[in-house]
This record gives C-alpha cells, structure tokens and sequence, in this order.
C-alpha cells in the first residue's frame, strides 16, 4: 500500500447512519485511502452509552463518551448525531479547531446553517452535507458546483420518504391514509411518531437547505410555508387519477419575478413551500415510487434535469456521508480554502401568499339551477380565471339528485386571491361543502 | 461589485457550444463571479475563421486565429474545438503553461485521457469535463466526488440522444429505422453522417469515459465493445413491446468477478459495451424519451441511483461547461493542487465474449415435429440455459403452416458460448432465420 499522509477521522454517533460509516471506513480503509490520496484512520466515535446495542459491530476501543476531547485534534470530524444540541457547539467547536466537517443533519443546517458556514468561513474550512438533502442522491454537488454558471429557476423534489411511500400505496391501492399510515408504521416505513414526516417538517427542512444553495440566499426554517398530507383521502387521491394526476408531496423551490418599487417596477425574490400538489401523471417525478425521492431541477441553461434514488437508510446515507469524507480528505492534502457557501445573491423569500400556481377545487353544492353561475361569478371577482369546470349529479339512493359536484381547473392565480376566493365561496350559501383545494405543479 | 482578483479566460472554438459559452460568460459576468469568487475576463477565443457566422453575437475583438498566444497566460482555457489535434496539443500547451483546462471533447478523452490526465498531475493542475460524458447532466461530479467513499457496481446509461430519439419513434410509431433516420436528419436530430450515432461510436467514447472514472482504471477506447442500432427493424421493436421490454442503445459499465487463476480463484475484472439491449418497461431507462440521455448507477452502499436531462445541445452544454469554468475559479483562487484522476484500482478490461448476460433469441424454423427438441439440444450442450420458450406458428397464405418462430429467453450465459451456440443453430440445418439475438439488461 502506498505511503499515504494520514489524516484522524473523528466520528460522532453511532445510530443507523453512524454504525454503517464507522464500519464502511474500516472495512474499506484501503479503497478509501487511494480515493482520497490519505489514509483516514477513525480515532473514535463519541456516544452517549458505549454499551447500547448497534446494527453494526463497532470495535469496542474507539467508543467514547468524551466527545470535545476527540474533536480537538482531529482533521476531520463526521456529525451523525442529530438535533440542534450538542451538535450545533460541537461542530463550531470542530471548526475552531481547524477541522473539515462532515455532517447529516438537515435539521441544524436548516436553522443554524448561517452561523455554521460563517464560522467555516473564518477559519477556510469546509462544511460537507450531501446526505442532509435527500439520503443517497447527489444533489448538493450538482446544485453547488455542476450548476454553478447557470441559473437555477425552480426545483421540485420528492425528498421524504415515508410520505412518497404512503401516497404511493393510497394512490395504487385506493387505501384511506389511516391503514396506509399504520401499515407503514408496522413495516419500518414510518415512525412510531411520523409527525415529522407526514406534517412536511423533514421535507420542509431540506426544502430550506436545496434553496438557500440553489438561490445563493440563506432561506430560514421559517419562511418555508409547509402543509402535511394528512388532509389527503382516498376520494382525493381516486378524483386526482381520474384526471390524469398523482399526489405527491413536493417541496418546491422557486425564483420568481416580482413588482418591487415604482422606480424598480420588477426584482427577484424566491417563494420556498411544501406541500401534496397534483402533478400530471406523464412527468418524471409522477413514477417515483415507493420509498424513493427524486430532485427535478429546471435551469435557464441546463433545462430539465432529475436525480433520483433512495432518499434514507443507513447504509444509503452512508455513502453520501463517505462521498463527503473523501472531498474533505482531498481538500486537506491539497491544501487551500474551503469552498464557502455562497449567499451573495440575498434574495427576499415571499410569503405564500404572494405566489401563483394552478389549483383544482372541488365543491359540493346543490344541484339547482344558477349554481355554477354563482360559483363562476364568485371566481371572476377573487381575480380568479377558470380553465376548465366540470359539473356532474350526485345521484342519492332515491334516486334523486340532490347534490352536484364541481371540479375547477384554474389558470394561474395569486394565493391570496385564490384563498380568499375559497373562503367566500364557503360563506356563499350555495355551496355545501369545499370537498378539496390542490395547487397543481410542473408545468 | 466586489473587488475581486481576476482571472483571464481563454475559450478555444466558436462552434454551437462556443459561442453559448462565450455569450453567457459575457452576459452573466457579475453573477459567474460572485459564484466563483473571482473575475472571469473572457480575453481572446480562438477560431479557425473569424468571419465565418456564429449561433450567438460576440465581440469581433474577442476573435483571434493565433491560439497559442491566447493560451500563454491563461488562468483557465476552454477547449471547445473537438478531435484530437490541434485540441491535444493546445491542452498540454495550456497545462503547462499553469492554467487549467476545462473540456467537452469526449474523442479526445476518450483516446488520449491518461495522457493528459498524467499532464495535469505533473504541474498541479485540473482537467474538468462534466460536458464529456452526458451533456448537462451532471455525472462526473456525482462519480467522482459523491460516490468516492462507495464502490459502483454497474452503469447503464442512455448517452447518445440521436439514437434514442430514433429508437423511440420507432416504438411509439411502429416506424422502420431507414425511415426515422431520415425524418431525424431532416429535423436536425441526426447529422448529415449519422455514423458516429448510430454505430455507437459517440456512445462507446462516453462510456470509456464513465468506466474510467468509476471504476479507477483507465479504460481505452479499444476495450469497448460496441455495437450500433442499424440492425434494430419495426419487427424487433414489436416483438420486444409485446414481451414487455423496449430496445435502447445502452452504454454498460460493469464491475465482476472473474476467475484469476489457481491461486486466487477470484478477482476484480470490469466489462464497457456498448450495444442495443431489451430492457423492461418497468425499469426507470425505458420511460426516457426523445434525445433525453440518463445515467443509471448501482453502486453497493448507495443503491440505485439515476440522472436524467437533455443529452446535448449547445446551451445544455454550455451549463455544463461553465459549471466547470467556475469550479477551475474556485480552485485558483482557494490555491493547493488539482485533484487528479484516480487509476489506482486498474483493474483488467475484460472481452465481451467473457461477459455473461441475458439473452432473447428468435428464430424462424420448419413447423416440424422434433425442431424445438433439436433447438433445445443445441442450446444445452452450448451451455445455455433456457428461461422461457415460446413456439408460434406462422400461418402461410394459402392457409398452410410451413414456418414456426421460436423465441427463447435464456438464463444468464457466457457470450462466447452464446455466440458459439448461435452459429451452430444457424448450421443445424433446422433452423431457417435466425431473426434476432438481443441482450436483456436490467435485473
């Protein structure tokens, strides 16, 4: 073996991700090395209890429960814990020390990104996370060098997969969520509390982390507009097959032109958002199935591009993670700053309301004459433009029609207006109930 | 605007990628340098003929026909001309001469990669060719950085868009290929001389391209097997819609296990072909459509992995090649040395015929009694294992049966033996056709 310059990796966590690296880094040190061009001996990985059981066998000598200890004086430091504390002070303090880091977690990156890159920056360090946006797919790379001379426009990506695994099975099942959701559970699709998951909030966190990268602007947790898929039925999933369309879950990330000022009458500005959207069954993203995630990417040059693959698992993950050491150990050996995070561009991110997409809103109202009128009417005065109505008779047992229902395909509509329409529309009188009201995407 | 360092830029060609190059460097300036973090002055372009018409407006000032004194002094040179001379000779100039190279000349690589390769390493320097392999779709970083800590086990990429812009009318439409071909040509899909297209030239260069970088072993040009679709008729494209495949021109780079010798039973060996193959309809390759390229990629830890987008086009292209632009910036500025090219693995190339796939044959034979007992014969002292056969009879005008057709889909087989056992059904006297043998990739 060649004599490679060695370079202490330090590792922190042992869970499904972290056991899969530790035992990756030992088991192919040899591989990894010639990657690299340097040796990355694993010097310790911090724990909370070294005698919890693993997934995988972990020599017993390098655990620890001191993790400052076997962050001063590492190269690079490997952060697979989770959560915002003590990863957030660990990692700054890896930093501090002159260490590349390598990290998963979406969820500090997502809130405490900023100060994390700030802090690399100051002392020319890198900060790796391609296994924070979507498991196993490169997507950061792409975005943040491969794209880098173009124009990023928008990104719609399935990037959870429990919820895509859920929508998938309603969608080709007809099952309620309810079953579908406990069947996940009991099959490891989903968590004992998916709230995480089926709420938007994993999704919305990466939706944060794919933005601020596309854009170069730092989008807080908080300016991303996030609903969940608990409001998705049967009756929905069944209407939206019948037109052509599946339901999925997507965080959808765009650059928008926007009135600014009368002197600047337009400006750019981004909208971040996450939320199930209809999506015609003949795009890309309508075939990624079960547990899978894909990233699909428009760019004023590139076009249309698609990264696909398996958006979680341990050893999955793992793989991002280890793609991750390998650049830090390179960039160590070849000395130089580190890359930074661009966020030059600052561009302001609306609030949801300011955004425009299509929607198809399905009533319940009474089968009487005028009805579809009053409802048309109703539109025409929220700024509302109708693309396409359908009308049809909901026979009772009777045999008598008492109820119709009304599917509207809008043109593109301003949210505010569409959902101030939807609410007077409910106020209206003429209409029973507001069975459901979906933005449709990608295209 | 930032006061940043400059760096002087020199493109080589004006072609339909040159000059989309040019003229986004030109226009987006200011947004190519904060993303850079650097200057990228664009000095001189190199052309054969100033006055000859170009696809975009540039600068006439910019316009030399004196290359080498554009490349004395450059920070980073774009080499867009194509072939391989004056394009080799003018990269090594610009190598050592201390700049960096960015390239999409895919010939060029493909031939004389470790040449220049081993140039770059020499000096420090770095040769970037995310345009080389499949247009805009980022491939090179994804395998070289993402899944460096991972081992990749198989590659199926739809690389050249003529063909699979041919290959699909043909299964949608039922259309002959003679007749496809020439509509291509006529809508600017297909070149005048469509060769490099349709033998699969275009293709096998790209795929001596990813292998190399996937699996860390320079693989030359000679060492891919390759086949075109002038062969692929209306006839097979039906036969394999009605199996439930489709045909693709695919690009197939493989890891596998080989019998070294006594001594070590086993080794590491790697398989580059290029031909047309059957492939599911359910796998993710058969729903890319029209000159879309993708890139399928198993790797051990990472699972399945695929990257879609437009295959070609000068300003899909040009993405690419301005993505590299920056990261050369990137790493001017940030200092240290190039990464370099990995063949450290260098593992054997093996022949095709020591290759084991899949297979569907289809014969034509004399509907008589014993004929699929004799086939089956053949097929079993070749070795070859049946999976599936299917009898048909062909019924004759005048209502008589004289003709049968057999299709056998067979279990995984050596390809020498495969080969061996087709020429003697062709020499068995029973068999009148032999119609079609295709490999069946994908599973």
């Amino acid at each position: 073996m060649t004599d490679y310059r060695r370079l202490r990796v330090a590792l922190l966590g042992a869970g499904a991700v972290g056991s899969q690296v530790a035992d990756l880094l030992l088991r192919h040190g040899d591989e990894l090395a010639d990657r690299a061009g340097a040796a990355l001996d694993l010097v310790g990985i911090a724990v909370r209890d070294p005698d919890a059981p693993r997934d995988a066998e972990l020599p017993r000598e390098l655990l620890t429960t001191d993790a400052e200890e076997l962050i001063v004086g590492a190269d690079i430091v490997i952060e697979l814990m989770g959560g915002i504390e003590p990863a957030r002070s660990q990692i700054l303090l890896a930093l501090g020390s002159g260490a590349d880091v390598v990290t998963a977690n979406k969820a500090l990156l997502a809130t405490h990104g900023p100060e994390i890159f700030d802090a690399a920056d100051q002392v020319g360090a890198s900060v790796y996370y391609e296994a924070a946006a979507a498991g196993a797919i490169p997507i950061i790379r792409p975005l943040r060098d491969s794209l880098a001379g173009d124009r990023v426009q928008r990104i719609m990506g399935i990037v959870n997969g429990t919820t895509n695994y859920i929508l998938d099975r309603m969608d080709r099942e007809g099952s309620d969520f309810a079953d579908v959701l406990a069947d996940a559970q009991a099959l490891g699709y989903a968590e004992a509390d998916p709230t995480a998951d089926i709420e938007g909030f994993d999704a919305a966190q990466k939706a944060a982390i794919l933005a601020s990268l596309a854009f170069h602007t730092a989008v807080p947790l908080g300016a991303v507009h996030r609903e969940g898929i608990t409001n998705v039925d049967a009756q929905m999933m069944d209407a939206a097959r019948r037109a052509g369309y599946v339901i999925k879950l997507l965080a959808v990330c765009e650059r928008l032109q926007v009135e600014v000022s009368d002197e600047a009458p337009t400006g750019e500005a981004i909208s971040v958002r996450v939320y199930p959207a209809l999506i015609s069954r003949e795009h890309p993203l309508a075939s990624v199935h079960g547990a899978n995630n894909a990233v699909f990417v428009q760019a004023e040059a590139a076009g249309n591009l698609m990264f696909y693959g398996a958006g979680a698992g341990g050893v999955q993950t793992a793989s991002a993670v280890l793609g991750d050491v390998v650049s830090a150990a390179r960039r160590h050996i070849a000395g130089g700053v580190g890359v930074g995070e661009s966020t030059r561009a600052n561009l302001p991110v609306l609030p949801v309301g300011r955004v425009t997409t299509r929607y198809q809103i399905t009533l319940e109202v009474a089968d009487e004459p005028g009805v579809l009128a009053t409802v048309a009417g109703i539109l025409a005065e929220g700024r509302v433009s109708i693309a396409t109505a359908l009308q049809t008779v909901i026979t009772q047992a009777n045999g008598e029609s008492g109820t119709a229902r009304i599917v509207i395909g809008t043109h593109r509509a301003l949210e505010q207006d569409l959902s101030e329409t939807v609410d007077r529309l409910a106020a209206s009188g003429v209409v029973d109930r507001i069975v459901s009201v979906l933005r449709v995407e990608g295209d």
